[in-house]
């Protein structure tokens, strides 16, 4: 089964994945983790949250961390091309019978919040603060360097309905992985803004979030940051990599913030703008699609994952289908 | 005097910068730079003419080198998004009292040729042959890894104008350098694609063609390339750089092909796709705006392009303005 | 139990390890893996044996590569400062017991073969012919760019008593790892060159040859080698890495020949020249010494070993210890 | 005339280069120079002197920097083998007529002072304070990560002259640059520890120090430094490069101190441990010899320098050669 035709005039314009809100237990922690190693800059901080952008974003935040009893994944906000599109998008997502409201975030302007099919809580806006360029004050660059927030993937128990609904509004397939023997989407990679991915799904328990990407300069940066990992305590929230992915083609590292929340670095997928850019298929049982260079991922990767806020999961997803790959 | 609003529904949708064809003197010649030295990949060769791909494209070719007695530029090409693009795009340019002309193009479906209003040959098209991908082809990694075509720049004899004209096409400028004393733009870098650029415009002699830029994946790829050409015979073909750009903050490399055609090895830019990314200004009289690391470029830089067919340069247009920055 | 305190004034002064001579099964195969992979380059060739040097290197060789029916390791050669020593190592090894003989090899002056107590096939030689420099014909750069010949790793039955015999002519430990339970030595890195090691050695059964290292100039040459090699049918020749070493804080790649001899790709550890550097201990339940960010070495690693000329494996050896670390 | 043939056998046995003393004129300034901006690390400060070392470095200190009302070089120190090479090198000096004493220096075991011919201010000694290792304290990585002192480079007045004498006590030549006219060799790099230099020489107004060097890991290091020079108010210290040295084949960048000292920061040279490793010899018209890529040195580079203390320079020495290379 393939990959659905790109639809090249979506109901509404979506520019790009733009933030994540993670409730942590753990201000402190969660401080230490991404702004004193990963190298974040903190554009708002008091007692209950921190805001927090990449060296070369302009927009006021691209995660948010606000305290809580639980660990958990409040939102993932993207940002949208012109004023009209937000009503758009709410007219879409109420014709689907999705929950909708205006809601106010600061920094932030109109703001709708909705879901998707499967409770994935998302919010779309057009205006955020914008603050003054960082990326020549070099005195800033820490840690991995971080330069933008790159995408959102998600464990989905329904991959291919999420393929269908999230191409209905505007993503482009680039990358997929299909199971022969079934004829379902195993993962899928879609984007908005030119690159590889904005939002991927994969295979597994779901709707929780896998990971969250940013976008790194070079190879160089993300063993910078393993050596640093490795000398300040941070040994154990190593999880998988370095290496070269089959799919995206990009350099990468997994790491696991003190909440577990999953992180990647990510440096050098390739661009993607043309509306007639050929999606590739992978075989589910092609283990170089995962890593080009044959290093198998360990069994947390498949199997651990960020709630969000909101979702119940089923425990029929998890027996439907087997979630780590054979 | 600032930049103009970015036009966010323009005319007609352009995608990206797509290709150059270079009239050259020696097929060969230009072959052992392009191929042998750059890396590029031949899609097409005969005797008359060779068509080049870089490594992550797909699109049939981003250079056309077609063998000639004299060494000229014969097109810019730019990719539109859909098949009604084209005919808005010719409306466009008839309305505008610019030649407009359906022509064939190997490998390429409907092309519109026409120019702009100061005479730079450009042709739009939306469908061009696609190959399959080679980018994880690492055998064929070689020279500098050109991963693709990135942007042109343009000497003008009337930036202003061009960033109007551009601007009103759906160019949307990032940064530019101002004269604070005339209040003239001096340079504008201006994109379609989510960079920094795919056209930028620079006071001088013009139209000319400054320079056609290609993606590298990192600074170690040039240095490479710079050890390369040093020991290869190409010491004299090296212009400028390496350094870092205050402008778009990439890193960069200046060298010129065999004609004299001037090519910039280009790295890590940064992405603009916000429509309210809000552009940088800098001071002519800042030396940090061509190189962050304050070497001045050579008299060669200022002076040197290339022609494109067809135009005429008015003697005027040199007088008007001095090209070298004070 | 620490190591032996280092002797200054060893009996025979070794300049540093120069090369290996492998028998191998299939002279293209181990060609297209050590030439057109890895990048060495040949210095003679027929259809019997090819020699090779890395990219700086003027000796003439530092792989020898014969045609045989069966893989073995026929010798590790040593180089001497000048030609007394050469005297003064016969002498050594004579009064040691060991079997000494002057032999003919081809590029070389006067060699004395001899082999350690437990049987390492061991040369020693002065004069090698010397090659015209290749460091700067940057044309000749292909595959991890090697640069030189760095060390050698053996598997030992009695590290301890190898620590001895190589420190007392003249080997001085830089690293070691302790078994704190039984006070043993597991593994010690020693050198000559005033670089982390020439010569290693680590629990096991032996004597083995377990790799033979290349210095490369940076991690980058690293990740375009797994690249090429995971994408030209080299997937499976990948044994362990990238990652960092906490031992020798160098970053590697471990590969397997065509006849599964192991190399490692190694860069970047540091300078040991002062007589009075002071060796640095792990304890063996250290992961973080093997590779400092976390990522355990597959079993075939602690396993698999090449075997040397002439040299019977006891069996004893395998039962009296455990080969793989706890 | 090509150079001396390199004496195996010297009269006493320097390791390495170890450590420069500069007399400076503002602390803090320095401190902000080498310590916040290259990244060594301090290892003793108080009002009057600051002792840094590099990053892999065990002894106590490669850079003392002491506030004094002028600039001045005060010594540069030499790490001895053995306890009986001072006295063979107090020996050596004292026969020459050249100035002794025993000095006390903190930190340090006895230290013999001297002078080479020319007054270069000189001083020995066997024993500094070992320091904990801190090449894994990836935490302390910054700026140009700085990983140990590599070479000094001197202006001389009599290039031939300092060769044969740094000769007689053990350098090796490595690389050199004749002037084919004359037959006079214009500079050369000379060796104790294998590399290409511990000290280096070149024609001009001397003695002076021309540059102390710092080996980094590897070119983007050196990028890293320059985006970071570049945007904190040390532009103007930039003086030459990035570039590919031909001598040396190494990646280098100069830049100069709040006192005008340079400091050159250098990556990737070669290993020359061999003794008959063959110097190569450079034609002084040849500008590739300087920078491999072409780039010709700045004026300043070749006629500043700074003072060694008690050396009075005399203007004939500046009128007798040209300090500039044709």
């Amino acid at each position: 089964m393939p990959v659905p035709a790109p639809v090249l005039y979506p109901p509404f314009n979506i520019v790009r994945l733009s933030h994540v809100e993670f409730a942590v237990t753990d201000l402190a922690a969660s401080r230490a983790f991404y702004v004193d190693t990963l190298g974040l800059q903190v554009t708002y901080e008091d007692k209950e949250r921190i805001y927090l952008r990449a060296l070369e974003e302009r927009g006021h935040h691209c995660i948010a961390l606000v305290k809580s009893d639980t660990p958990v994944v409040n939102v993932l906000g993207f940002k949208l091309f012109d004023e009209p599109d937000l009503e758009k998008a709410k007219a879409f997502f109420d014709k689907k019978g999705l929950p909708t409201a205006w809601v106010e975030r600061p920094y932030m302007g109109k703001t709708l919040r909705t879901c998707d099919p499967w409770g994935i809580p998302l919010e779309f806006y057009v205006k955020m603060d914008r603050l003054e360029p960082i990326h020549q004050h070099y005195k800033l660059y820490k840690g991995v360097k971080p330069l933008r927030i790159d995408h959102f993937n998600c464990f989905s128990a329904d991959v291919n309905g999420a393929v269908d609904f999230y191409n209905e509004i505007g993503f482009r397939t680039t990358e997929y992985t299909e199971d022969e023997e079934t004829g379902h989407i195993w993962a899928a990679w879609m984007h908005r803004k030119g690159g590889v991915h904005d939002m991927a799904f994969t295979n597994g328990l779901g709707p929780r979030l896998h990971h969250t990407a940013f976008w790194v300069p070079n190879p160089l940066a993300i063993i910078d940051l393993l050596d640093l990992m490795a000398t300040t305590g941070y040994l154990h929230n190593i999880e998988r990599g370095p290496g070269r992915h089959g799919i995206s083609n990009a350099f990468f590292l997994y790491i696991r913030d003190p909440d577990g929340n999953r992180i990647e670095i990510y440096s050098s997928d390739y661009q993607t703008v043309d509306p007639d850019h050929e999606p590739i298929k992978w075989d589910l049982k092609d283990p170089q699609r995962q890593t080009l260079w044959g290093a198998p991922a360990p069994r947390s990767w498949f199997e651990e994952g960020s709630i969000f806020t909101g979702v119940e999961l089923k425990e029929s997803h998890l027996k439907a289908q087997p979630i780590i790959a054979p």
